[in-house]
């Protein structure tokens, strides 16, 4: 491929094609094995590199692979064979308007970032992937990411007021904007939200703030049972909002005592860590009320406590669950989600799953939205292991269709699920799906392989 | 035109061609003079008759123009000379699921109907059109509407899960649902509320709902000036998130005031109705502060209750400016939004369009989110007048654009407002909003006329 065009286009430094500095960009947190090789590796440093890698690519037909902090889990982001890799992690400025409780921020700039950047105006930008350490705004407006705060605060979505995004052919176009309110045109930020580098790329984001989050009080009960700590997630949602509601099954449990030697109940089947941030004692009243719900269940244990810092601990613990139990293996990370009240029957269906195909699965959850995360353990070295551990995987997935929900809660589809995005979605969805794609990118250029 | 094959497919009672009838459904609140007589209106049943009318539609290259409760005030529903107007009005079940927090409605239902079937689960659905008791939560999706709540809780798209939509040629298709997380392929749902009937015809909404709004408390502050208001504006909202923010300017005071009898402050320039509906004690505490940001900034006078019902009935005095100032004579009702800090460039900006086109222009907004509805008198008797108000409603529009802003926060663009339309998004945010109409809605049969 002649590549002569498209470095003259950009600044000195930014085509990367030595293969050591490929490999790097290769895959995304997904390791697909499969994953291709690029031609090049475009490190954009603005708007108008975006720009110019897409028009020239538009131009020759050649595939493009937008890439944030590269942690996506689906594979939205594994290479192409001859393809470019369009990384945004260079492009990391950020501007905060208190006035308007909003942020400009550019898209490779990392979660954390955002959230330190507007917190020293006494501001909060909410959504909270695990990952929140390493993963990009950009990349959470792409998969419309989620968190744990999610259950009382929203998603990636809720938060995203405007963008400018460079479209398949290079054109940057302007989306929204710091408004609340815009009913101007169709709701193409929205649209683009979500839509993992499909549709274009996205190079600016303004983000809606909220004032900073109050002190939370914590609530930690271990459960003799997974239905008794269904029962109490079901026991708490139906009376208020809680600001995160995590679950973690025995397995979790034990790989996270194993590791940070907390006290957890190591007998315990399951283990809820439940939040408020009501506003002064009553997030103290709300988590007396959740310690209620919790106790009404049948919990084994329940443990309280308004000390912001002992709540932040069990907090880490459960963000810490993946980690861990990766400790066991190697893990397929799934991300299923149902609508609430069929949370059991989908973590009593997991069990089932696991044990028909002898593969280890932990389950973690931000169980107050449904959004499940089945750790499957898996050894690479052993393929029969392998296989079933993938067969759990697809039939994880086909459950959750089955019981109303979705294939993924807040990862994406990517690479790694777009086989069952069909079961979910349906015919007529994935038409009226493929539609808008070839009417935005005739070429089929962008992260092509991903979603469709 | 051959009606038979419609009628044939649809319910007896369904096909009104009676030209008595027609003429209701000519209009929306726009009152359009130019508005055209349809063929035909359908008054569909279920989502069975709107599929089987728009496959009709789409056989016959028949213009349909979708239709909830007729009180748009951007001529979206506009009837088009020998098109059909479909109308969901006859569409109105609803079904509540405390666990999930979510609402299965049709089309049809008013907010105000949406609003009291929740409440009875304790539940709350916050947008809050003006028009709440007359506007279909259909035409709510449609347009992306707002309301008074949406300064702290968002509008209509923030509360959309899910939807069953009917495509152009007649394709029923179910998207999203009762899931709070759901990354599964594009974000479809939001890309069809506030498409205004172009994309496709609405038949059921899956609603995101909260627990009961608290009690609130009430602010109503007057000003000397509209800088002393809009200095209390940014006070007020840069330190907290009032539930409700509402200005009115001394035309809309007066009017209100010779209905209402309230004791509003006649010399006043300015009006704030603020609320808090932080849970117990810290509205007042609140209410406070909202209180001492209106005396630092130089009101005349600051009243404060924690009484419900009085707070209400400020409420109430605010909703019933727009048809207390329709007594000086029609009104052209605008709906420019600009960045917060621009509001007061915005408010002396349409005072000087006023006075320039010598017309009367009175000022009401939902002034925390900076989304005004300048109120233009005229009087269609004179045709100069007219012409001075039209040209007036351009001169704001043009203004909100300089300013950054939106020339529609919450009511849509619609026939009305398409002129400008191009003006504030740009040549390419038009062909690309023009791509995805095409790909959707090949044939152009969906509310023609409407946005493009």
């Amino acid at each position: 491929m002649d590549l002569h065009e498209l470095v003259a286009a950009l600044p000195e430094g930014a085509v990367l094609t030595d293969p050591d500095l490929l490999i790097g960009y290769r895959q995304d947190w997904a390791r697909d094995p499969g994953a291709g090789t690029p031609a090049a590796v475009v490190r954009a440093t603005c708007t108008a590199d975006v720009a110019a890698t897409l028009r020239w690519a538009h131009a020759h037909r050649v595939p493009v692979v937008p890439r944030g902090a590269g942690s996506g889990l689906s594979g939205g982001a594994t290479a192409v064979d001859g393809g470019i890799v369009l990384s945004t992690e260079r492009m990391r400025a950020i501007t905060v308007d208190p006035i308007t409780r909003t942020a400009v921020a550019q898209p490779g700039l990392l979660n954390a970032e955002v959230k330190r950047a507007v917190a020293e105006h006494g501001l909060w930008y909410p959504p909270d992937p695990s990952s929140f350490e390493m993963c990009s705004i950009g990349g959470n407006a792409a998969t419309n990411a989620g968190g744990l705060c999610c259950v009382k605060y929203g998603v990636t979505t809720d938060y995203v007021l405007g963008m400018e995004v460079v479209l398949a052919d290079g054109t940057p176009v302007r989306l929204g904007g710091p408004r609340l309110k815009d009913s101007a045109g169709l709701s193409l930020t929205k649209l683009f939200v979500g839509s993992e580098g499909t549709l274009g790329v996205i190079t600016e984001l303004t983000l809606r703030l909220l004032p900073a989050q109050p002190v939370q009080s914590t609530v930690v009960a271990s459960f003799a049972s997974l239905t008794a700590a269904t029962e109490a997630i079901l026991g708490i949602t139906g009376t208020l909002r809680p600001s995160m509601l995590e679950f973690m099954d025995s397995i979790a449990i034990n790989a996270v005592e194993d590791e940070m030697r907390m006290g957890l109940d190591r007998a315990a089947a399951a283990l809820l860590v439940a939040r408020s941030d009501a506003p002064g004692e009553f997030a103290a009243r709300e988590a007396q009320i959740m310690v209620e719900a919790c106790e009404k269940a049948g919990a084994t244990e329940v443990f309280h406590t308004e000390d912001a810092e002992e709540g932040e601990a069990f907090t880490a613990a459960r963000r810490f669950a993946i980690p861990a139990v990766e400790r066991l293996g190697p893990l397929l990370l799934e991300d299923v989600g149902v609508p609430l009240p069929r949370l059991g029957d989908l973590v009593t269906g997991i069990a089932a799953i696991a044990e028909r195909n002898d593969v280890t699965v932990s389950v973690i959850a931000h169980a107050g939205d449904g959004n499940t995360h089945p750790l499957i353990v898996h050894d690479p070295a052993d393929a029969d292991n392998t296989a079933r551990a993938h067969r759990a995987f697809g039939e994880i997935m086909d459950l959750a269709i089955t019981l109303g929900g979705t294939i993924t809660g807040e990862h994406g589809v990517g690479r790694l699920k777009k086989d069952w995005l069909p079961d979910q979605l349906g015919p007529d969805v994935m038409a009226l799906t493929r539609r808008i794609k070839d009417a935005l990118d005739p070429h089929g250029i962008l992260n092509p392989g991903a979603i469709l």
